[in-house]
């Protein structure tokens, strides 16, 4: 079994079948893949809230493709998350009229995490431990053209699944000869939800291992663990709030809105700390959604990232 | 602090604030209060599946009200949940036009669980922890009449948040003189979403200890767990489906029958058995809400409830 290594060096930024593979790998074979930060190496440490005006997003800043020879459409694609890396620099952002409560929040906001530090500083009594993960890894799909990276599909692509740590393995549906695997948008840390649109975004070293299955056809992306989930935050308690509506997007709206009061009252941060918080670190639910007409989605924030200040 | 005990032989089956309480208590009081199971004892070990039709539902069956002297509107009412202990017999059901995939399942079925055991054995090699919570813990809404115990609301009543384990403390708004708390629908163990519409129904033995708090208005219904999150059943490693969709509930539903997809094909149940799996032992995460137009909600499967046959 081989091993190679792919550079960021030369990004794609949206998904097309056409595209030519930078590599091409056996069934079995690692790749060491390098991938720039969602936001494509724009912000620095010297980048100012100002600064994000000045850049138009033109899409996640994926390497790859990669082609698996033998791969047909039919079969399934399975990713060993061998081990991943995060960059030096992490950034939260969030913009006017984007992520999940773009009618509070009116304003842009820019936080940085030292991602030297793990668990990493946010303000003096919080920091937040690193969970690594890809948030985009997916293939090409079947329709000819060029698709924007924002939303996932069947194929994968931008699911922002944080329980896709080191030591989890991915199934993706190939839909091209060749599969066509791409991946990037690393995320250092991340709650279920990614509420204000960013987790810990960051650049990423991820080894990853590609193997062939021909006997089954994943419908959409599937995934194992490599063991208890969330290790490094589930060790203490987590205050949860609950928001019930017939919609479970309101439902999770409300319960977003009620752990920003609470941050607010309890932790003392301005709302727009809290919301960069839930999105990094709280873990929404889904309690039930059988007792019509009122779903409950749960956001739940562990005790564990506040530390001794 | 005084301690009181209240029987479950006089149960109510509709929110109304007009209810006579049946204790009246003083903050800081405990309560070791017996509930039936959601369904008033219909179902015994001798009930067969034929017997289901015989029977109308009337709400859930719960024990209270309770009232707290001095409990005015705009309080919260804090309720700690000192122990839970479940009854003996445990089931699992659904019926036509019921539960998050009416359009897929057209027949009932009824699953009985022994709960002297612990895990509670499902199929050969597959057996669920106990984690008992209440289904419904509630207090009188401030509007009068008579409302079904079907929907959660502001106040609380059927939200299904498996988080409320024993060492758990809730936080209910107070909408009418005196709280007027009731609780029920014990469920032994179930999953984040309860799919099929039941999770392990059963009569409960609960010691909650009530404390007003004057100077907070909760919103809705929030919590404090005593640790952990489910620390029976996060011991090993899960298994992962995804389902994309511009709709929340439309991405459960997916993510949800990839799960019993892949529950039948690997696992080898049924689809009726796979369905009560999920309802009683899958967790529903809000993986991100933000790439419009495509959310994702992934199942989780804990590898924890396979064990050796």
């Amino acid at each position: 079994m081989a091993e190679y290594r792919l550079g960021s060096d030369e990004p794609h930024y949206a998904w097309d079948n056409s595209l030519e593979a930078k590599l091409t790998i056996d069934s079995g074979d690692t790749v060491t893949i390098h991938s720039r930060d969602a936001g494509d190496g724009f912000i620095t440490w010297d980048t100012e809230l100002e600064d994000l005006g000045k850049r138009e997003f033109k899409g996640h800043a994926l390497t790859g493709p990669i082609a698996i020879r033998g791969a047909a459409p039919g079969d399934t694609l399975q990713v060993e998350v061998l081990s991943l890396q995060p960059g030096e620099l992490g950034y939260t952002t969030f913009a006017p009229g984007r992520g999940l409560l773009p009618e509070d929040f009116e304003g842009a906001f820019l936080q940085k995490w030292d991602l030297t530090k793990d668990p990493t500083p946010f303000r003096p009594g919080i920091a937040i431990p690193l969970e690594p993960f890809l948030g985009v890894m997916g293939t090409a799909r079947a329709e000819e053209g060029e698709f924007s990276t924002g939303p996932p599909t069947a194929n994968g692509g931008n699911m922002d699944v944080k329980q896709l740590v080191a030591g989890s393995t991915v199934y993706l549906p190939v839909s091209v000869p060749g599969a066509l695997f791409s991946c990037g948008d690393g995320h250092a840390a991340q709650g279920d939800g990614e509420v204000c649109i960013t987790a810990i975004e960051t650049s990423m070293t991820s080894e990853l291992r590609f193997t062939l299955i021909k006997d089954w056809a994943v419908p959409e992306p599937q995934f194992k663990t490599p063991g208890p989930l969330t290790p490094r935050t589930n060790t203490e308690a987590w205050y949860g709030t609950t928001g019930h509506s017939p919609d479970l997007l309101e439902a999770s709206k409300i319960a977003v809105r009620h752990m920003i009061d609470y941050l607010v009252r309890v932790h003392e941060l301005t709302r727009e700390e809290a919301y960069i918080l839930c999105s990094v670190a709280v873990d929404l639910k889904v309690s039930e959604v059988v007792d019509a007409p009122n779903w409950v989605v749960s956001a739940l924030l562990p005790d564990s990232i506040f530390v001794d200040a």
